[in-house]
């Protein structure tokens, strides 16, 4: 029970030499890769650069304490870090102590949410987000994302709510484009490009394994966030007005308790529970990914816990939301982690760059950080998603595009919630339709088949129809309108049977639609007879008076059902010559 | 074509004198029981009481030519009028041009609604409301209404948004209560119980015949009506504190063209869809039940058109909105009514009495129509559905009951909105976790059947597992779950099978979750087989890369991938003794 909820009690017991250095190989790298990108996520996020590093200290701690992924590396990420900006922008302009405030109550709430849901084991929430929505609306952020930085490459002043607003913004200021900027961002964004794509090719030529190669390769915004800063120190760029992150406390996150306003936690309630279930979903299929890779298991419950207890920590360490990042866990797994403990040593690592290293970071230009986060996003583009979700099915890509372009038009809130409805409502449209056949039966035997396929036998005074879906109250008065229009139809019939085969549950809508259907018939003076109805459900209709009212019987065969109804047909169906 | 958009012509060429014979009969009595209701149901709505007569006139006609329901009387229904009170009350005061113009835009906006639902075949999204839901929230709203009535009864004023403000109210101004109209409203109401429970026995006594001993005791509340109307008028209890209704305008409503207003249109768009949903839910199950009586069909799509129809035919003439009444509708049918003329005769009847019965309907005491609306809601109120569905279904008992509580505490749409948010999450819940079974070989046959439930044969490599439920974004997690956990726990899996005879569908979201599932057991060294897949389902497949990146095969049968896997072990099994 205790290693349920604390499973670092699960590995701490057989930690050893071997396992630790391992571990501190891969916080070694993971500290080296994560340096830029929390200063980068943070200054997306609208934050000043220093909680970056924040949001990497004690979340990493706890999540080593909670989380059951050996492998996972939280932290500051692209996707949540848009997400905060578009939530608290709503509430404070960017710099004022508001903005941060509502920031850190985001991350309060967003992480209280999560671990309520763990408590209560709400896992399953995250199904609401379908795939496609998911990949539409990490495609459209990462296109957002981008945008936004091409204003810290350029040198200028861009604003915009949405796609739209910030390219009219930036074409607007074409004119400022400040040429030092402009020459940092492009430098530091081919370079990068390059590293991504040629630097682990050349690094296996010249005899590196091809895990070390990845590793290294990963590293190189590091050598981008040097050559710049020491650039533009030595040319004192700042003077030029390339814009640079400038005087950063030298210090570690001091605790602060998130303000109890309820007026600004109702206001952020809303985008808190969309970060929380997006992060959770990224988070919980890269856990899922690296686990089965060592055939190792995670808890999806327990996970909720653990990232909710690692937003709080963040939160009351002056952070922002922090997820499971992707590159950054498999960066961790491919160095060669074992256990959570990797993460606990990346985190003490960040504690002495927050100490030690900030004073260095002063001239760091923001071209920079905004070059690692368009290369970092721009491989979220997942444009071959949208084809194959094409090919594969046009709802799926209706709710995809719905996202994608929700997200583009109008931002992530509404982007989010205009594919989860959409998916939700063409779900129930295609559930609202099941597959139904009249069935009659295949001579020689005791099978009933759908009429359509297959040379059966079928009695006009009786008609039989099988139900492929579980009934209830999306598909409900789909069977009343079937068999109400059938019996309208066709003054011959006399008997209805359902064939329950397939009907795993009946809801309670979906009892007074058969209630509906038994007594309208009564009405027309046909009767009703079910077949084939599944033990649980039957348990479940004796608790009813449906069984008292119906007009016909309840048959353990359709089969039993039509001998009793009309022996003569389906004993001359079961004397014919098998087909 | 013509004749699905306009069922008239499909019945008015077989039209003749013995069809109007019927239908005027029907179209007395059910304009005599209108008249009452309908001011009843206006002042409910917070709308001056010929306003109801307006909306009873040209929305009959309309509904008439589009509907396709022979028997269904639609006109102003209690649960609506609450409805509109409630939406329209937020936005004006009552009394005020403004809201009898809100109240039409209502009216406009939720026909237009209907329409578009009707011509886009969107009669399915009457499915989001099941049927505990409706149950749980006409109950709730029954409650309301009636204590919002008792003002009238007590003749004092007041006010409330939810049932505890209007019974705190109520209590507050139990010293004001007038003694004549607490007289004549405890009178009526006693008077319609009695009508309601003794007066059919009693005619049938005298020797009536069933049907017209119940349409006669329907016709209560104009006896009610014409005494009280006599004892205000002859005694002026006008002048006592008595309120009644006053001076009616004796005219036809006149055409009006409700206000292209954005901001009121937007403000109302979501009431209207609820109201709109719920009036048609109400619609078509009695035309349903009534049609089925007499082995008729309805087309729930034309009946989209139709009440929208109607309800713009209402809000064009200076009415409100409007629905197909239950207990008129079983009045109308009753009474012998053959085609949707008898509608429209009903509307020449109230368009008469709007003419030249207005002035008699001076005296009129509110408390009167207080108690027509009292004893016709009490009626809906059904307790016993209640614990029908807590007997049933306690998932539904919860949708039922958040309805009921929502609606009592926080008003109509707040309590439908829970209401449908809460049963759509129960059903997530519930199809988050499919029903799934690990499958073995029934020894001596070719069939596999549930581990837990039969003495069936397994081989410790193989785990072969059935799903039995389609796959979609709801469940493909759990799927997912379920297999890493199954395979990181026994090391000695070397195959899985999935079973897909049950599986009818498989979206976009599940398929990725096969393929993730297929790379992760390939990553741990084992093997995704599919078997029984559905022919449907493997086309879609098809038009993936999954069956390419597939680690295994997909079998025609599940025996037949076990033979091909094991075939030692599935021959061992075939050779045992069947049991």
């Amino acid at each position: 029970m205790l290693k349920r909820y604390f499973p670092i009690l699960d590995w701490s017991a057989s930690y050893n030499r071997d396992t630790l250095t391992n571990d501190l190989v891969a916080a070694v790298i993971v500290t080296i890769m994560l340096i830029p990108q929390s200063l980068a996520y943070a200054l997306l996020a609208g934050l000043p650069a220093e909680v970056g590093l924040y949001a990497s200290i004690a979340p990493l701690v706890i999540y080593a304490i909670f989380g059951t992924s050996r492998t996972l590396a939280v932290g500051p990420v692209a996707v949540a870090s848009l997400m905060t900006a578009a939530a608290v922008g709503e509430l404070a302009s960017q710099g004022t102590p508001e903005y941060y405030a509502a920031a850190i109550a985001l991350a309060f709430i967003s992480g209280l949410m999560l671990m309520v849901m763990g408590f209560l084991r709400l896992g399953f929430l995250a199904n609401f987000l379908s795939h496609p929505v998911i990949s539409g609306f990490i495609t459209a952020s990462a296109i957002i994302i981008a945008t936004s930085q091409l204003k810290h490459i350029f040198g200028v002043n861009a604003e915009g709510h949405n796609l739209f607003e910030l390219v009219v913004s930036l074409a607007g200021h074409a004119s400022q484009i400040n040429p030092f900027t402009l020459a940092i961002g492009v430098f530091a964004t081919a370079f990068l490009f390059w590293v991504r794509g040629n630097l682990k090719p050349m690094l296996r030529k010249f005899g590196l394994g091809p895990r070390l190669s990845e590793v290294i390769a990963k590293t190189g915004p590091v050598a981008a966030v040097a050559a710049t800063t020491a650039v533009a120190w030595g040319f004192a760029l700042d003077a030029q007005g390339v814009k640079v992150i400038g005087e950063i406390p030298s210090r570690l996150p001091v605790p602060t308790m998130p303000a109890f306003d309820l007026e600004l936690w109702s206001a952020i309630a809303v985008p808190a529970l969309l970060i929380s279930i997006v992060g959770y979903v990224e988070t919980i299929s890269v856990a899922q990914t690296l686990a089965a890779k060592r055939r190792q298991r995670i808890d999806p419950d327990q996970e909720l816990v653990a990232l909710g207890a690692a937003n709080v920590g963040s939160a009351v360490s002056g952070g922002f939301p922090v997820t499971g990042g992707f590159s950054r866990s498999v960066v961790n797994f491919d160095a060669g982690a074992q256990t959570p403990a990797a993460g606990a040593f990346t985190a003490v690592g960040i504690a002495m760059a927050a100490l030690f290293l900030t004073p260095l970071l002063h001239y760091l230009p923001k071209a920079t950080l905004a070059a690692t986060i368009i290369v970092a996003v721009l491989s979220l583009i997942d444009l071959d998603a949208i084809k194959r979700t094409w090919t594969y099915s046009k709802s799926d890509f209706a709710a995809m595009m719905a996202t994608i372009l929700t997200t583009l038009t109008f931002g992530v809130e509404m982007g989010i919630t205009a594919g989860v409805g959409l998916s939700l409502f063409l779900h129930l449209y295609r559930s609202s339709r099941p597959h139904s056949a009249v069935v009659g039966q295949v001579p020689g035997t005791e099978h009933f088949r759908n009429v359509n396929r297959h040379e059966v036998v079928v009695t006009p005074e009786v008609l039989s129809v099988r139900i492929d879906e579980s009934l209830y109250f999306a598909n409900a008065r789909f069977l009343e309108d079937r068999i109400n229009d059938a019996v309208a139809l066709d003054p011959n019939i006399e008997h209805v049977i359902l064939m329950c085969s397939a009907v795993n549950f009946i809801d309670a809508s979906a009892l007074e639609s058969l209630e509906a259907i038994n007594e309208r018939l009564h009405d027309a003076n046909v009767m009703l007879h079910l077949s084939e109805v599944k033990g649980p459900v039957m348990d479940r209709l004796k608790r009813s008076h449906f069984l008292e009212d119906l007009s016909g019987r309840v048959y353990l065969t359709q089969y039993d059902a039509v001998r009793t109804i009309s022996p003569h047909a389906a004993a001359k169906a079961m004397n014919m010559p098998r087909q």
